[in-house]
């Protein structure tokens, strides 16, 4: 069987930040049947993850280029792989069945070929929506475990900052800070992302980072006595400002630096006396350095979920067309929660 | 029996690059004897250690302030203090005789009248230069040490780069580095200096920063593979440049930013991408936090010293007066290796 297959490609490198004209929607013949031998799985994808870490990639020179596998850089014209759900239509591959819902590093598109090696798991069942092994239970659930947890060494009771506190793993952290017991401020972006953490999502206190003048003055209110957990999804002036106000041995988890992303000349400068004085640990990290503690991360937060102690935020985007939009958004701040394309209905 | 004590202040606080012409040398009568029931020490001092922190404690508003305990503020006009080699001249405390040798934080001056607690340690008998304790043996090999092992976790065979390589800190973390058997590099501001860290001290490579145009370029020139741990006395655009080259999972151990002390205006701004990519950790340390690993480095360090396999390396200045220069020589890159203030035969 033939269908017409709708991917997404970028026109060229993109040096600062995206707009939607970088992107362009193409369509091809695209047949649902593997040849007989072949080890090939067609897969109908039914949710797609979007992530600013993807703007590194279209660079035409990156920083990641060569540092981690999975962030290979992305050719204009050519489909970009991402971290997708989709049910096998075909398969000839013998692990893998009609049907099988697999979770894996697939095409921004309605339809993937792809190989046994790019699929990272089997999802046997789901008492949730599938979206959230994107999200909460994904990468993104475990950067925010990860990084809290096991670069930070938080305790009961500590002073925990998160920049981004509304975005796919700031509001996770928050709420897992939370959840041991930690005093937690988050910024964001707008008087209705402040509005979520702090009423649904429990943080302490929460500010729009847009509405402060001088960010030192800022954290310095919500902290009078310092922060110890500085949790960075945004680099910047928010970086330097928490230096300032980290406590003595603070430690910051260096996450993401979505200001830097598109902007190359903006750069923190963070104040290393401070650094060598206070003896502040900065530590940048991805979630795959700890798939050791992945069963932990999974098991701790089903748990969380199920009882309604972690809520699960998601914004979700209907169809390929709007993919270009949805990755454009995360730097206009435009997602709240998880940015995730729905393709099941289609 | 009364004698004239001279001793340095500051005239006023000093902001940026201090200059020789911002101390003063005052004379006082001073009197070396203790009144009876007095618990007071009167020592004559020795070795004075001339440190590059104590800049940050002449500024007005300084960032330790209330960081750390020893790092009080210098009021302008009255006597400073630090590390210093001293013999008793008089005590009327029972834990401390005549002609006691002792290590305490005195003062900048030819006598210094001290209690019990400024008092970190009598040193009961030597094989080595008392001034030793000040260096190698003190708080300068311990930061080396600590920084170097404990902080940055090093394995033989890593890429070494230590900068301000032939400071008092910065010579040693080198030769600790070449003794575990790492490959190692080291940045200093002259060719003398260059000459001394390999030929001497048995660094594998060493360059002189002021002949280089592009630290990015050089530091990809001595480290084609990368940096795995960069010991960092300097910051600035150093830093900037080590971050480029360090290796995924790399370790900086940030000891002091020699470049930032004199000049607020000049920072580091680390590309924080790196950071998150290559997971960069980036630490500041004191040595005062690792009193724990105190005797352990201080009996290797011995045994190092005794055999040959370690090198000291000191800069001595005669007399109080030249206290001004020695300090202010710091900053200007004098000092080759550690400086020390010798007053014994005085």
């Amino acid at each position: 069987m033939e269908v017409k297959n709708k991917y997404v490609v970028i026109k060229h490198h993109i040096e600062d930040a995206p707009k939607e004209s970088n992107f362009e929607i193409k369509t091809v013949d695209f047949t649902l049947s593997v040849e007989s031998g072949s080890d090939d799985i067609i897969v109908k994808n039914l949710y797609i993850s979007i992530d600013p870490y993807q703007i590194s990639r279209m660079k035409s020179h990156s920083s990641s280029q060569g540092a981690i596998s999975f962030a290979l850089p992305i050719t204009p014209g050519e489909p970009i792989d991402g971290a997708v759900i989709g049910k096998v239509v075909a398969s000839g591959n013998a692990k893998f069945h009609k049907d099988d819902l697999v979770l894996g590093v697939f095409s921004w598109a309605e339809y993937s070929l792809v190989k046994e090696g790019n699929i990272l798991r089997k999802i046997e069942s789901s008492e949730f929506p599938l979206s959230y092994y994107l999200g909460v239970l994904g990468f993104n659930g475990l950067s925010a475990y990860a990084g809290f947890f096991e670069l930070c060494k938080p305790v009961k009771g500590e002073k925990v900052f998160v920049s981004a506190a509304s975005g796919a793993v700031g509001n996770l952290v928050g709420q897992y800070a939370k959840l041991l017991g930690c005093y937690v401020v988050g910024c964001a972006g707008s008087q209705k992302k402040v509005a979520l953490l702090k009423e649904k999502l429990g943080f302490d206190d929460a500010f729009n980072y847009k509405e402060e003048k001088d960010l030192n003055s800022t954290l310095k209110r919500y902290f009078p006595d310092g922060i110890d957990v500085y949790f960075d999804n945004v680099g910047g002036e928010m970086l330097e400002a928490a230096i300032v106000n980290m406590k003595t041995f603070g430690r910051v988890a260096v996450c993401g630096v979505i200001s830097e992303y598109t902007n190359t000349g903006m750069r923190a400068s963070p104040n290393m006396l401070d650094v060598v004085y206070k003896r502040i640990s900065i530590k940048g990290f991805l979630a795959a350095d700890f798939l050791n503690v992945f069963e932990d991360f999974f098991i701790k937060t089903l748990d969380y979920i199920r009882s309604g102690k972690l809520k699960v935020i998601e914004d979700v985007s209907p169809a390929v067309e709007s993919i270009p939009s949805a990755f454009v958004g995360l730097f206009r701040g435009d997602n709240i929660g998880k940015k995730i394309i729905n393709l099941e209905q289609e």
